[in-house]
């Protein structure tokens, strides 16, 4: 097995390599820190992420540069220096082929995509524990080196990730599913409303907020994400645009009900799918909905009195709808806590509905 | 001013009917209570929503019957009655025309619709706070008599709401920009999900979270909500279809980032403009992002200290990836408390990032 020894050569200083550098300072590995904009590197070092001159041959190059940017990045790495090379993008398909198209062997590098982040960027926004119990996707090609991958393996859990080993496509479409067509459908429905009267904005409900949080993101980096993993995607927009299709055939046709309630029955099936707190299915979680004045230090109040319960708060969601002077907390807890938490709440004052 | 004075007859014992039942109950208006299931009415009488049997005329009629069947029911009570007549159906323009292929005077008839409900239905979910500070669509038509429209104003204050006047017509696209086409969205990007391999939805975080949490409603009641509004919705279903027309073309092709960039542009746009708490846009808030360990009692604490601070939070979510044993709590504070929340969480030993 491969040790991780260091030095490693993190490549791009903004928020995934800082704190990939950071993460490994604390476990005392050397990290050498390079990036294009000269302010970044000495940001990145000053907040103790590693050290812009190295002079020692690195055992491991991270490139964590802008999606556009990986392939040639790790391309040259792997001509410049004997390292193992990964990255960090969040596409995992384009970056191998443009390497590829660059040099010949590509046996040192190994694709990595670290499940984590923040909608803040740059070096300032970076943390140590941004990996913790994180999932870091590790996507081995057809001619990667076995030590390459257990060299990269040992990167992820130095940084406190629980690794999944995929293939660089099955990675590809997977993140188009439950990362990028949600970012897309987000962008289609809020687009539908910036030009929207602001009557019909005051009619807006936690749904409709719910679904368009995602399409705030930076376009300019979204447009980089999405087109490097565009084939997984096409694929993905065509079904959509199908069932869409189908949608407006029987949308408003009585005798086409049945053929609405099953495309959104199939939603349905999906949305429960998604996991929710720790990997379990959101759905085995009991909700309690409770009322709160808009007064502050009464969330305080709420979850002491929930502690004192013993129940755990699962999760929890605050609903207010716009003019509301009263919040709905929504607290998620397991089945068996639920009588006891009630009972407290009620007990308490509290105006609880389950 | 037309007063409301009762008897109110609700026809339609559902979590909305016997909801108003408990407002009006509340202020002792007499409230007759009307169900096609003996059980339902039963249910809400018991829980003080009103009586089965009242003998005098009522002065205004509630029709809280399921979508499809509104119309006919309005049509009906107007026969029978000389009261004035309102529905709380999510749509407007259908109801109405199915009344008036029914009966040839609807001037006793203004439609509304109360904006709060519930993923729980029935009488047992009722609530007689369900409407407080809620918004309440109300929507005159051409041959409205203005005493109607006064009359279902104070209905819904009465229950505690703010009205709204709108037109039917406005309304319809209204909510279909703003709950309907939302919920479709939602449902196309979830069904990708069903049939997708377990591995693909491990790679899942909040985002996705977010855009499919609403396909879990119950499909049946959604195609009738939809198929009310078909008109309204079919317009912005053919929009989505052309920009997702757009997006197909631009994918992966390198001079059309432009292209791509814009359409994700007009989702961020939009996305500002959803109203946050209050009716204030979320933008006018500073979020700060708190770790927290899994353990029962962190959040009491966590609220705890943040209420010594003097800050009021605002809104606030809990982020946790698949497998993290660490969960983190993003606040939103106005901009004035950040610094003296910041400094005292972290005083306290929290680990705090803005």
């Amino acid at each position: 097995m491969s040790e991780l020894r260091g030095p490693v050569r993190i490549v791009g200083t903004g928020l995934i390599g800082t704190s990939i550098g950071l993460a490994l300072a604390r476990l005392g590995v050397v990290v050498e820190l390079v990036d294009g904009n000269p302010d970044n590197a000495l940001m990145a070092e000053r907040i103790g992420a590693g050290s812009r001159l190295v002079e020692i041959e690195p055992q491991l190059v991270v490139v964590a540069v802008p999606p556009d940017h990986v392939g040639a990045v790790v391309a040259e790495q792997l001509r410049q220096t004997r390292a193992i090379v990964t990255d960090a993008a969040s596409v995992k398909s384009k970056p191998l082929a443009d390497a590829r198209a660059l040099t010949d062997d590509v046996t040192r590098y190994v694709g990595s995509h670290p499940m984590a982040g923040s909608e803040r960027n740059g070096p300032l926004a970076a943390r140590a524990d941004l990996f913790d119990g994180a999932t870091w996707a590790i996507t081995p090609h057809a001619t990667s080196a076995p030590e390459a991958v257990d060299l990269v393996r040992r990167l992820a859990e130095a940084c406190g990730a629980r690794t999944v080993e995929m293939s660089v496509e099955d990675h590809d479409l997977g993140v188009a599913r439950v990362s990028h067509l949600p970012h897309l459908m987000s962008a289609l429905a809020a687009g539908t409303l910036a030009d929207a009267p602001s009557s019909h904005l005051e009619l807006s409900g936690q749904g409709v907020r719910d679904v368009t949080r995602i399409a705030a993101g930076d376009p300019r980096l979204w447009t980089q994400i999405v087109s490097a993993n565009s084939t997984a995607l096409t694929g993905l927009l065509e079904q959509i645009r199908g069932e869409l299709d189908r949608l407006l055939v029987a949308l408003g046709k009585e005798e086409a009900a049945d053929e609405l309630t099953a495309i959104l029955g199939q939603g349905v099936s999906g949305a429960v799918r998604v996991p929710g707190k720790h990997g379990t299915p959101h759905i085995d979680l009991v909700t309690v909905l409770v009322t709160i004045p808009d007064r502050p230090g009464q969330l305080a109040r709420l979850f002491a009195d929930a502690a004192e319960s013993g129940a755990n708060v699962e999760d929890l969601r605050i609903d207010h709808s716009p003019g509301r002077p009263v919040g709905e907390v929504e607290l998620a807890v397991k089945p068996g806590s639920v009588d006891q938490l009630v009972d407290v709440l009620t007990e308490r004052g509290w105006v609880v509905h389950r």
